[in-house]
């Protein structure tokens, strides 16, 4: 059991969870001397769970190719394990993220057609919410990559935003079709060759993540590790600048006494919280990231992640997709050969 | 003379910037017949402007390619050869940027040493402000523009902000050593190791940017140009949720009369207009681009910027630096063949 405050917030955010999700059943993962306690405080939670001892856990930084050779025992691994065997539906972790992915990607293989698994996030935009991907799996791609990014996150819009016709678009620097590199151009062009059932939109720039220009956005897990955190760090500036104006005058804090309601829909509507658990797309299985410094709410929203994704077969729906590109793919090299 | 909404805010932005610069002269390239009007309705600037026709611009979809063949009748090619011909200290364009730079190249030539010239702006922060540079200039990059960038960045941090010893970061999804591109681990392997009298920070993630961690952001133009766009949108979507949400209450509307003064510090200090102005770094000659779509008040602090520029003696300190790493690759060239 990882992440900064584990295993508190993981087991506070199952006694969220089970009262959202009656059905759902917790395998907890880590050191039974120090979950069990936290357990017994919720005997409905106790009843509908179980604890899975190891005294091992993953690190914040250990390194991805160590833990793979090295981890056999530790939480995470069994975790995963126990999805790989059946016994678990789907695993949710606010541990190290490259250790997450590494494992995962050994232990449940990618689905076939799939090269880079990817991680996959949810936006709020000026319209509502939008799909990012990927958040930093991956930092150098090829434009191969960037297709099965759009076809996974066009599939994860469709399942968790249920918007039926879901747009996507790829990250660029301008929205000419000249634009950015030679990566990007080769993405676009197979997107748009490949007669995919696809709202395919072209390219977008940073400024339309938060427009809602489109449902899904795709890009490299260098940039989308960027822009995320930028928007993140842009977010936190603007929140510290106000507060600290307000505290500075007593009739702006009369002001916004009055203003509160209202500031707190805008704080909620952007509440990390409520955006916790980015979903690893590409995977034989369900493996969901809730960030490592949130709370037992944040905690709470990443499993509901993980019990919607399994609630819907997204991955046949991605199965689906892809034979379309592999035809076109197999139709091109056809033609290149004659 | 380009831009959305020229010639007129580049003209009333030219009347701001000669109360803020009494000793600055104006050039302006461009339609004699729009441009003259405008001028005459201040007898002050008038007096210490001129006006050189051409009836030729670059329009905002024009390729860099193309205009640097075809382009040498045009305002923007006509302002760039004035400060080659030394009959201007510099020039600010609202207009294209891509053709901009590549004209600038062209006719101005690199700084020696400098492979890639680049885009450097300000960046609003928690703690006042920082350097960003590739903006957007050079989509794909190597560790020795990284490098180059660095330099020059850290050297218009000392000149603009006025930091003795700025700090400088490389952008990166991760602070450790063995994380992101193979690109930026060898930059800063390259920064390390070249006895440059620089505060080198390492890696820096997104969020570091407006925590204001560093001094100077160093990164490719992709990159670059995503977070700028990315941060710009998200500061645009706080302000529309906040504007909509306080409309849906009288009582809010009453906490925002009381709330104004201070609300209006924060909006002053992150105004887009104020960080307009972006210089291109590493040429013979201070160049820079102004937002297309700014006002008159954007536009002459794009004017401020090249008047600083103008003050100070930027190139001969990015010179020195560059002896630095230049002797260090001799000296590793050396190592190697031995």
């Amino acid at each position: 059991m990882g992440g900064d405050y584990a295993p508190e917030i993981v087991v506070k955010g199952a006694r969220l969870a089970r009262v959202r999700y009656p059905d759902a059943r917790f395998l907890f993962f880590g050191d039974e001397a120090k979950i069990a306690p936290l357990l017994k405080a919720d005997a409905a939670l106790s009843a509908c769970s179980s604890i899975h001892h190891t005294d091992q856990a993953v690190t914040g930084d250990a390194k991805p190719s160590q833990v793979i050779r090295s981890g056999r025992q530790t939480s995470m691994w069994k975790a995963i394990e126990a999805v790989k065997n059946g016994e678990a539906a789907g695993v949710v972790s606010a541990g190290n993220t490259g250790a997450l992915m590494a494992m995962a990607k050994l232990i449940m293989r990618p689905l076939p057609g799939i090269d880079r698994p990817a991680i996959c996030g949810l936006f709020p935009t000026k319209l509502g919410e939008t799909t990012m991907l990927d958040l930093g799996a991956n930092a150098q791609c090829d434009a191969r990559n960037l297709v099965e990014f759009a076809v996974m996150g066009e599939c994860f819009a469709r399942a968790i935003l249920g918007v039926e016709r879901p747009s996507v678009g790829l990250l660029n620097i301008g929205s000419e079709d000249a634009k950015g590199t030679d990566m990007l151009r080769q993405a676009s062009q197979i997107l748009r060759s490949s007669h995919l059932d696809m709202e395919f939109k072209g390219f977008i720039e940073g400024d339309d993540i938060t427009k809602g220009t489109v449902d899904v956005v795709v890009t490299d897990g260098f940039t989308g590790n960027v822009a995320l955190k930028t928007a993140e760090g842009t977010a936190k500036m603007f929140a510290a600048f106000l507060k600290n104006a307000i505290k500075s005058s007593i009739l702006a804090q009369i002001g916004m006494l009055l203003a509160k309601p209202v500031i707190a829909q805008v704080v909620a509507r952007t509440d990390p919280r409520r955006y916790n658990g980015a979903l690893f797309v590409g995977l034989n299985g369900v493996v969901v990231k809730s960030h490592g410094g949130t709370d037992s709410i944040g905690f709470a929203n990443a499993i509901g992640v993980a019990v919607d994704m399994i609630a819907r077969d997204l991955n046949s729906k991605i199965a689906e997709q892809l034979a379309h590109i592999e035809a076109q793919e197999a139709v091109m090299a056809e033609a290149v050969s004659e």
